[in-house]
C-alpha cells in the first residue's frame, strides 16, 4: 500500500508525491513539521501539510530570494531575514562577503532544528559568525526594532494557516519600511498568480505592500514544487529601480545553479495576465 | 466515488485532477482522445493520457508559440504548422494580417474534429480563408515539400508515444531546414528541463536540432498544466538572432493575455541549470 503526500493546488487539483519513508513528524508550538523521503525530490520539508522545500529544487527559491536584491543594493552591510528557519536564504546571503551582519528572526525554533538535522547543506549558513539567530516573533521584532537594514527578506509560510499570517499585513510592511534604510530593498514570498486561491492572496498583499512602499513590483521564478510552478516574489523599496543595473562584481566567485544576471533582469518581465492581476 | 485524471510527472509524482464529467472518449487511428470537464481548468483535451491543453491556460502555450517568432520575422508571408490539430496556434497566427498563407498538416483528423466540437474558441482560426488544413503525415509532407516557408511551427505531442515520435529526429529537422527560407524561423515544443524524463528528451532533441540549424536555442514559458510548469520551446534558424529586435508595429492591434514584448525577450533568459542541460 503506497503512502502519498497529497498537496492541494486548487479545487479538485492535487500534486501527489509518493512517500518512500517518513523521516520525522513533529507538532511544534506553532505548526506541524514533517520530513519525508521521496524518489524524485529527495528529502522534502512539509509544514502544516504544504511543501516548504525539497532537496531537488530548494536552490531556485533561495538563490532568487537572496541574489536578486543583493545584485542591486549599493553597499549592503546588514540584512534581516524574517522566517526562513531552514537557513537556505541565509546560506545564499553569507556567500556575499560585503555583508557584515545577518539577523534571522524565526518564530519556530523547531524549524531550525529540523533543518540542521535533516537538511545540513541548507542550514549550513546559520553557523556563519556574521549570523545571529533569534527565536522570536518577526512581527514584534520589526515593530520594536531600532536598527536599520539594507535588506529585509520575508521568507514566510503562506498566510492561509499558522504563524505566517501576520507577515501579510499593511502594518507589518510599514514597520519594515521604517527600518529599511534608503537604498535598501525588501523582498518576500508573494504566492502564485495562477490558481485563484494563491492569486487572490497575491493581489491583496500587493495592494498592502504598495501602500507601504513607493516602489513595489514582483519578480518570478520557475519553482515546480510550489502550486502551479509559477512563483512570485515581492520587491519593494523607497528608491531602487526594480530591474536596475547590477553592482559590478557583486556576484563574482559566487556559483549559482539557477540565478544569473540575464535571469535576474528577465524575472521582472510579467505576463499580461499577471500585470492585470496586480493592477 | 471521485474520478480522477492522474498524470505522471516523474517517478512517484503525479498531477491529479478531478473529473467532473467525461465529455468524449475516442480511439482514433493514431491515439486515444479524451475531453474531460474539470472545475479548475474547464474543459481539458487529453491525448494518450497526457494533457494537451486546458481552457484555463491554452492561451499561454499558443501565444508563445506563435507570437515569439512572428515578432521578429521580417516579412512573414507563409507559415507551416505541423501537428497543432486543435487549431490554437493557427488561431494566433491568423491574427497577423501580414500572413498570406497558413498550412496546417495534422496526421490525425479526429483531433481537429474534437477541437471544433468541444473547443470552438480554440479551433476558430481553422476556418480563416488563408488556412489550408491537410490531414496527412507531417514527416512525409516536409520530406516532399518544395515550397518554402517563413515560419515552421512543430506543435507535436511528446515523443514518448504515438505519432509525435518522428518529429524529433535529425532527419526531420534537416527537411524543415531545407524548406525554411532565409530569414525564417522554426519553433517547436521542446519539453521541460526539470523532471529527468522530460529533460533527457529536451537534451537529446536539442543536440539534433543543433546539427540541423546554425542558430538554435530555447525559450520558455510558465505552463502549469505541463509537467513541472517550466516549459521549453525550441527556436532555430539559419540567420535570425534569437531574442533579436521586434519588427515595429507587428503586434499592433493584437491583444494577448500572456505575451508582451518584455516577456518575449525575457523568455530567452535561461537558468544556469537549463543552460548546462542543453550544453
Amino acid at each position: 500500500m503506497d503512502l502519498w503526500h497529497i498537496e492541494r493546488q486548487s479545487e479538485g487539483t492535487d500534486l501527489r508525491i509518493r512517500i518512500e519513508k517518513i523521516l520525522f513528524e513533529h507538532q511544534s508550538e506553532y505548526q506541524s513539521i514533517q520530513v519525508i523521503e521521496t524518489e524524485t525530490f529527495g528529502r522534502v520539508l512539509v509544514v502544516d501539510g504544504y511543501i516548504m522545500m525539497t532537496e531537488k529544487d530548494e536552490f531556485i527559491y533561495h538563490e532568487m530570494m537572496a541574489h536578486v536584491p543583493m545584485s542591486v543594493i549599493r553597499e549592503p552591510r546588514r540584512a534581516l531575514v524574517i522566517g526562513g528557519g531552514d537557513g537556505g536564504v541565509v546560506r545564499e546571503l553569507v556567500r556575499h562577503e560585503c555583508l557584515q551582519k545577518v539577523d534571522l528572526v524565526e518564530i519556530d525554533g523547531d524549524v531550525i532544528g529540523t533543518s540542521e538535522r535533516f537538511f545540513p547543506s541548507v542550514a549550513s549558513g546559520l553557523s556563519d559568525p556574521r549570523v545571529t539567530v533569534r527565536i522570536e516573533d518577526g512581527i514584534r521584532f520589526v515593530a520594536e526594532a531600532e536598527e536599520e537594514y539594507d535588506l529585509i527578506i520575508v521568507d514566510s509560510t503562506d498566510p492561509f494557516t499558522g504563524p505566517g499570517e501576520g507577515l501579510f499585513t499593511e502594518e507589518f510592511y510599514r514597520d519594515c519600511s521604517r527600518i529599511l534604510r534608503r537604498g535598501g530593498i525588501l523582498v518576500n514570498q508573494h504566492e502564485s498568480p495562477y490558481y485563484c486561491e494563491n492569486a487572490s492572496v497575491a493581489k491583496e498583499m500587493h495592494g498592502k505592500m504598495r501602500r507601504a512602499f513607493p516602489i513595489c513590483t514582483v519578480y518570478q521564478a520557475y519553482i515546480p514544487t510550489y502550486p502551479s510552478g509559477h512563483w512570485l516574489f515581492g520587491f519593494a523599496s523607497k528608491d531602487v529601480d526594480p530591474p536596475g543595473d547590477a553592482v559590478p562584481g557583486r556576484m563574482e566567485g559566487i556559483d549559482t545553479r539557477y540565478f544569473n544576471e540575464e535571469v535576474r533582469k528577465a524575472s521582472f518581465a510579467l505576463p499580461n495576465y499577471v500585470r492585470e492581476l496586480l493592477g
